[in-house]
């Protein structure tokens, strides 16, 4: 091996908001030598999602990343030396490599070996990655879509969201997204292939969601909680499924906020409510990369990405992420 | 066929509350002639529920009772005489009867032909009717109680409640019931056989069931809503699952209530909360009666009645219910 440094992007201060670039610092560090089943990789492309904001928030958070540290993220990138006869150099991975150019690691950081030549390697940080195997998972075992169901989609245009719509809709179910700016909605009709969208800050959004919806919903696919919610959850139908995969709406859960009581709705309905975490799943990820790589093949499922280029882009890119301004999977790529 | 006449409890008037004795009168109304594929049954055990106060409620109600109409029941009785071959004359029968001495009915009112003879027949109304079925059932399909479970029920003494609780100990879980008097303390203790049992007017219920539940809650079946549920969702554990069969706690959904919301805990535990009505597993109702008769054979399945005799107790019945004096399965005995 030639006589490489690692550039790593290492936390300075931890927030007491959005983690802005001043928090970090990027570091020219050496690499250790691998120890017996570790290997070294160089990264082509980093991960920014908005669960690093938990990770580096004040709070308790099993997952928290003290000061100091190379600042956590999935990455996707070439394994250059190996000690670990499975993963030979040469394999390209994806997994638990960090903001940094080049990462040692056992090989329990990897997530997954990455083998079809034919699709670019970025999506499986993305429709291919947690949030597509997010959206197949969750929809499957959870929501059970049926054809011609009605599937409500919030975040629709998210990574997650717009999966979920696409996948509901490949189903043969009738889908509605719900989403904020008209460039989001847009994009939901054109890209995401939705049957109807609505915007949150609709100042009736009940009464739109009870006419986009005649028949009642029966999958609620929930990113937000909080006012979204509230808005769907009256016009669920018989035997509902409420997919419980996230709470962006709500900044705060100390004290836990208050909203309208759901369990007349669920015994009427005989509804379910449920909450979904992939890691639960992980023994399946394997099924639905390999259902999922078939419909990105088959062009049927299709995807945004917002690339930024250098590793001097990563301080700044998890504020970005909270602007809004971002109109798909956020990736870093690193030089070859 | 001897002449003989019906004696009838007849709505009189729509209270604005509770049922009371004035509401109803009751009258004696002559048998009609039996048509083909109609029965007459000779009834000798009514039930009195609390579902009765909505039939009676001038809100919309789609089993509203009108003024002038015979009280709906189930009861038990006697078919005396049949124009349906599969329901010959002797058969004991569980059905939508009324509140009277004799009813003329389609075979479409029998819920169930009982053929125990060793079984006592009122239990078909309280343990082995809606109750007992609807306990069991839900506690099977949607509580899914695995051996070493930890089981709380709200309404604990109540018919479906101290079921669920039993049941669930059969099944070799730990079960914590959550009631309200000392009086139904001691009976979910010494006659349902709950490990621990709570009232829900500690002051500080929910540190009180996080000390009865170390573990969590695995499965909570909760028959009231409100406050009660409020102290026992942050308690669950993973992959729990919340059964709701009833929102006693709950005097008025219009305004719907607020209370604090349940995302974050569903999400956080990948908990499931569903709403279960016993008419959609009617299919099932045989294989649960025949359980858990087999139970009450063995002494396992134990209950309480409350019985008044004869028809002029009925119309007083269901404010007694709300006395919350009541111990046991309310029932009406009508002379042989």
């Amino acid at each position: 091996m030639t006589e490489i440094n690692n550039q790593a992007v290492v936390v300075r201060s931890r927030p007491s908001n959005i983690p802005q670039a001043e928090n970090f610092q990027i570091e020219t560090r050496s690499i250790p030598a691998l120890e017996n089943q570790q290997i070294l990789v160089k990264n082509q492309w980093l991960s920014v999602d908005p669960a690093m904001r938990g990770w580096l928030a004040d709070a308790d958070n099993y997952l928290s990343v003290p000061a100091g540290d190379v600042m956590r993220s999935l990455a996707v990138g070439t394994i250059i030396a190996s000690k670990h006869t499975d993963f030979p150099e040469g394999t390209q991975v994806m997994g638990w490599f960090g903001w940094q150019t080049h990462a040692v690691v056992d090989t329990s950081a990897i997530v997954q070996t990455i083998t079809a030549s034919d699709i670019p390697a970025s999506l499986y940080l993305g429709v291919l990655g947690l949030n597509g195997i997010t959206a197949a998972t969750a929809l499957d075992k959870v929501g059970q879509p049926q054809p011609g169901d009605t599937v409500v989609v919030s975040t629709a245009a998210g990574g997650v969201g717009s999966c979920v719509g696409q996948l509901a809709k490949m189903q043969g179910c009738r889908t509605v997204g719900i989403t904020s700016s008209p460039e989001k909605m847009q994009q939901c009709k054109d890209t995401f292939g939705y049957d109807e969208v609505l915007s949150y800050r609709e100042p009736n959004l009940s009464a739109r969601v009870a006419q986009a919806c005649p028949d009642g919903v029966n999958v609620y696919f929930d990113n937000t909680s909080g006012a979204i919610s509230d808005a769907i959850m009256p016009h669920l139908a018989l035997h509902a499924r409420v997919v419980v995969c996230g709470t962006a709406a709500i900044s705060s859960w100390d004290p836990v906020p208050t909203g309208p009581r759901v369990e007349r709705i669920l015994l009427t309905r005989r509804a379910r409510m449920q909450g979904f975490i992939l890691f639960d799943h992980m023994d399946t990820y394997p099924d639905y990369v390999r259902q999922l790589e078939e419909a990105i093949r088959q062009g049927k499922l299709h995807y945004r990405e917002d690339v930024s280029q250098g590793l001097e882009t990563a301080p700044g890119a998890i504020a970005q992420l909270y602007s809004s301004q971002n109109t798909g999977k956020r990736l870093i790529q690193l030089p070859d």
